[in-house]
């Protein structure tokens, strides 16, 4: 995750909101925590996930490196090593830990970084009571990018330790599951889109990160969005009409990765005893067709979606309609960390544009025209991550409500699976 | 390479003319490798190169498998097991010879490999001869298509046999190198052009690749073009400015596969006793820092234009700006496999659009809005190769004159460098 | 390891003595990993090192598996899946967690490990204060190998900790290092021993291992053993003469590994502002030259023996010169897990045969002449590990003192490095 | 290989016998090469193999490199950068073209290759000739030494081809191969041999490498031998009851291979249409059941043996049994690449020690007692493999009657299967 940095915003809220958005975004990391047990928070099972540990430790980094030690004069560092051990990517990666071996420091110890999270926030605390004029602006601006950055982490924590407690032969489950609902989805139904020029990104107050600017014009061709996210059930059909092994229905690097992994269905997904059952935050489950079919890779995404004679939307495509909808739908705050059956969809417009899963594009995360990193050490690396991966729009079952919008452009390599991902189905216009 | 796919044309030229393309092609190839010894025949550097034997089999191949046996109904496939041997991906991955391993194979000898080619062509020349009326378009296509794949894969034999030679400690030449120019390259200077509304793609008349349609609108800011490619000169101050080991200037894939790989210089250079050299075609020479650079990743690409503050085109960027332009510049007809000086570009437009060195674009390879597969096997696979890889535009001292044009999308991975690739840099209108 | 077989002794001690033996080794584990943070449980280093959580749980599986499930008829096991996540080697691999990603399961929990092990400890308590008298000499002889067994997951242990806690950034200690001590080594001299048919192997009462039988003849010509370890200064002064970049002197397969890791020193020493310093249970400290060298491998001993003009004894010659010594040496009881400075040898026969390190032999890990594996399930797989490993003799300053024996084969791969290992030089008769 | 030292005999034949034999041995190693197809000189199928234009250089280079250079004073080095291609180990390693990269050179070429080959035996010739009294035994020595390092370059050079061969879709054959005898092999029994001390290794005239060196004595205990090799139709009992798939019968390190590799059958066997087939220097043919087992691991010979209730035997065991025979049984001279089903044994004595295929051993490839290295640079890395391989004995029906003697000591990784590898039981005395 990469998408740190940000446009400062021209007004910010007055400093003593802010620092109350920070004490509640940090306890909620915290409060995410809870459940686990102390010997969960050092396991990183997969090179792309993290300890829960690190994130806590990494996120309060974010805050001492970027704000404290620039603008608190009197702060000192709480320890000197913790540069190399909980930077991801800001500096020269020389100095750096290797990512895929942070599972491997059981020091210091979660009591160590709690205290470190702990001293952080009170200096942030006393900085935001106290920041001088002239770097009032500055420090908000920073202090605000580093809460959205905190939120993003809250999500890849309960990605990372979903993953984590999967693999474990035992099958733990971070909390007790949600009861099915019952609920049965919809049928899905074309909600069609007229082309034209249409304008995307961020422009304007409100927070946004610098990838999603500047708001520019894109030609769009008339288009259509399915009215919800793929079911499990639908994406069985796909399975069951031998998807795949059908060569012919893959891109190449895809179908290079299903047979070097051995790909027979989504993450998460076992046969056993003549059934399916998924494992998740709440333990090994019987699986629930109606619900939207989450942790699939771009690849499946896209091979199903050509599997239906359908295609993915493109980012543009996604938030040309998005623009104009209620922020929605079922996001952390629910509690459900899986995707939920689709209500109906309104009589205008799509159901699960937001919350639910995050939807894969077809197009690859770049730049967009005229994108300029920012001055500084914040915006050094801006875009570093702008090859190779594609666009995420819309959130998950996992992201909390304040951290999304229709702009917002996650990004993932199209072979990732362990993030909250789904499939929104799209096509050209009649 | 895969963009062996085509709209058929809708009115092809009389197949005595195509009859003739044909022949004059297919020498081509055979006229490509006469400077070969024996044993440079079956030789594979790396595991993206292929030995020039494999090429020779392989494009006869093409023809047999999808204009002779489906059209020349008496035709004998030449050895029931190069199907297995030659087909590159047209089919289930399963019966294909691993790609890396096209090496080891000693057998068939390239005598036999003659003999193949020898029988396709008797055979082609018979049915273009004789082919019956409800074939004639279809016929006249495919063989079309196969005359442009050949062509394709002559410039990955100069590619791939320049990358064989490089490796060998015995600097073999594989023909005496034209004498360099003395030229010096004029300074280069911004093109600018307006933006809105502009078509890109093939429409029309004249053959092209399905991934050239369909022709569409796309939005353009207002843009900017160097004038001439970037030259080896203006590289080398990258180099000494510590390009290559500062972190900030990279993309992260980019940053990772330089420390991996140990990238300080462009492929084929090497610092001996005081100087810069390369290897090229006609062996080890002493670099002309006039001519422009070549044998550069996209990484290394974007890299360098981000030191200068500028950036890549975009490829809708760069089709728009050739539209107009005459397909004049550096073709393989020239004979000589490195760049040449740019001469002083033309009062009105930018130098060395076509030819010269494939031009890196910021833009991934990804099907155009409306984007339709051929039906049938011609077309099972279309746009398998499109993700992960980045659109590069104009052709190269390598190419043939007859093989490109302005709607010309050609496609590597981000860290290749053994293709005849430069760097143009764009920037946004002022 | 693997050495967890032995002949059963035809008497045993009385069970009451026996199953206070049981009790005193077992709470030796777990003394041992009291110095631990909970975190320090789950860690695995890299694949040959297994987290101390794990040792915790695989000792007690080892009790419940081979003496409980037989012999205690009421027993329960604690979980069904703990065959699968903490057997080792002694079913089919297939229904083993991959010994790699010991290191990723957060769950069972420490806590749950320490109960575990509480009911085997209560069940082994309760069976040998009333085991039926047909069983009594099984479960005897079972008990007595599953603490040898133990032990040698003791010294493990330590060995583990080591690694991971060295590997860790913040260079954590696990106790207070004991104080260097001042002394000096002695000057080694040679001790000669006559050739002949010599004796090796065990025989008679006294537990040993199945590995260490059949005692059997062996013909020696006249050799040579140093008088004491190498030390760290002496060691020094091969490195000094370039004994890590000199092909020469090293074993192909070494050679090749020095180069591909990138070895210039033993494990564990660091050169820092222009000293040299060692990474041990008691953090970072200032190499003593004067200690043996320690955490070497196979390939280092053998170079640094020939680069001495010397050579490593065979096992044979180690334990013809050994089995009339007295056991006695610097074991793990005397707490300072590094090797001490040899003393003064006496007047006859070496110092330090037994403690300090694990001393390489030349010859390799293979099967006695007679061997012969038990029968039933303990035997099953005896000798398994009877291939491409070096004998190791002496123990170590880890290894408990009631461990060792003269006729003890310990045994790495020649490539280990992270065991408490040594070097004795040897030679030829003069 | 690698046993390219020898002691210097005392005294040699005169130089014009040994200029004689030299000739026959060099036009030996072409004639092997003569049913090649040019094509077939510079593959390399696997890291383990070398191409046989690499074999023919090699030989060369080390007349040149060891007999030439140092006392042909007149003699000018045919290329200088050969002693970076064919050099095999004898310098450092940093100056060693890499050995799994040997069959991307498509330069020298094969007639390059065969005029160096030209270029080496004229001077060899007139060296031989006219060589100074001062230097006649060194130099009779060295060319002796060459003689028997190309005999066994001869023997890789038909187990290369044959691997090379062997992979290739197309089943290319290098010679048509000989019917099989339709024999049937006779029942084997037990040989048995008195215990005691024994001498083996090489002492007096006659050739040897260093590795037989020095001659010394050994206590056995009593043991057998059976009296043939172990048959195709004897080994696949052995499949059939599952052998592939018990992890009891194997060691370790060779079960983890086999199921990396996936192995179910001996190298180069083939399940087609109801029946086995063998891949030889013949082609496929079908298998005949009557021969002896070739072309398999140490790790299957000892899982076989395992199996039957036997064990391998010592090298030892193997010589001392073998020191009173005659040297006769199938060699290179008999032109069968495949080992003949054995006939009956005499009363006395077993079958099959010499020729038809290799002995597997349960010896490691390890210095004998009181083994010293040659002075100067001949000298300078014996014993560098005497680490991690196994020893094999009698040769095969690839190796040159010549060369092949009791004492004679060859060795591979106890996983190579490329050789003409099979297996002989022993046991111990009952």
């Amino acid at each position: 995750m990469s998408q740190a940095e940000q446009r400062l915003p021209e007004s910010t809220a007055t400093l003593a909101a802010l620092a109350g958005h920070y004490r509640t975004v940090r306890l909620d990391t915290e409060t995410l925590c809870r459940p686990l047990a102390l010997e969960d928070y050092g396991v990183q099972g997969m090179a792309d996930v993290s300890p829960p540990k690190w994130h806590l430790a990494h996120t309060a980094w974010f805050f001492e490196r970027f704000v404290l030690r620039p603008y608190a004069h009197a702060y000192r560092v709480f320890h000197a090593r913790y540069d190399e051990l909980f930077n991801s990517y800001y500096q020269t990666v020389g100095a750096c830990w290797p990512r895929e071996r942070r599972g491997v420091l059981s020091r210091p110890t979660v009591g160590e970084v709690m205290d470190y999270r702990a001293q952080v926030d009170a200096a942030m605390a006393a900085l935001l009571d106290a920041v001088p004029g002239s770097a009032r602006e500055e420090v908000a601006a920073r202090t605000l990018l580093g809460i959205h950055h905190e939120q993003q982490h809250q999500e890849l924590l309960l990605a990372d330790i979903q993953y984590n407690f999967a693999l474990n032969p035992l099958r733990p489950a971070y909390r007790e599951a949600p009861a099915r609902s019952g609920d049965k989805a919809p049928a899905w139904r074309w909600q069609d889109y007229a082309g034209g020029l249409r304008d995307i990104g961020h422009a304007g107050a409100g927070f946004a990160y610098d990838n999603e600017m500047p708001r520019h014009a894109v030609y769009l061709r008339g288009y259509r969005l399915a009215s919800r996210l793929v079911t499990g059930g639908e994406y069985l059909e796909f399975m069951r009409d031998d998807g795949y092994r059908r060569h012919g229905l893959w891109l190449a690097d895809g179908w290079a990765k299903v047979r070097r992994e051995g790909w027979t269905a989504p993450l998460y997904w076992e046969w056993r005893e003549g059934a399916w059952w998924r494992m998740g935050l709440g333990g090994l489950e019987p699986l629930d067709l109606e619900e939207p079919v989450c942790h699939i890779s771009f690849y499946e995404a896209d091979a199903y979606a050509r599997w239906r004679g359908c295609r993915l939307p493109t980012e543009a495509e996604w938030e040309a309609a998005a623009a104009g909808l209620e922020i929605a739908g079922q996001f952390r705050e629910a509690g459900c960390y899986r995707p939920a059956v689709a209500v109906a969809a309104p009589v205008e417009g799509p159901a699960q544009m937001f919350g639910a899963a995050w939807e894969w594009t077809q197009s690859v995360y770049a730049p967009y025209p005229g994108f300029r990193p920012l001055a500084g050490s914040l915006g050094e690396y801006n875009g570093q991550f702008m090859c190779n991966q594609m666009v995420l729009r819309g959130g998950s079952c996992a992201t909390p409500r304040a951290h999304i919008r229709a702009s917002y452009r996650n990004f993932f390599y199209p072979g990732d699976r362990w993030p909250f991902t789904g499939i929104r189905l799209a096509g050209d216009a009649p």
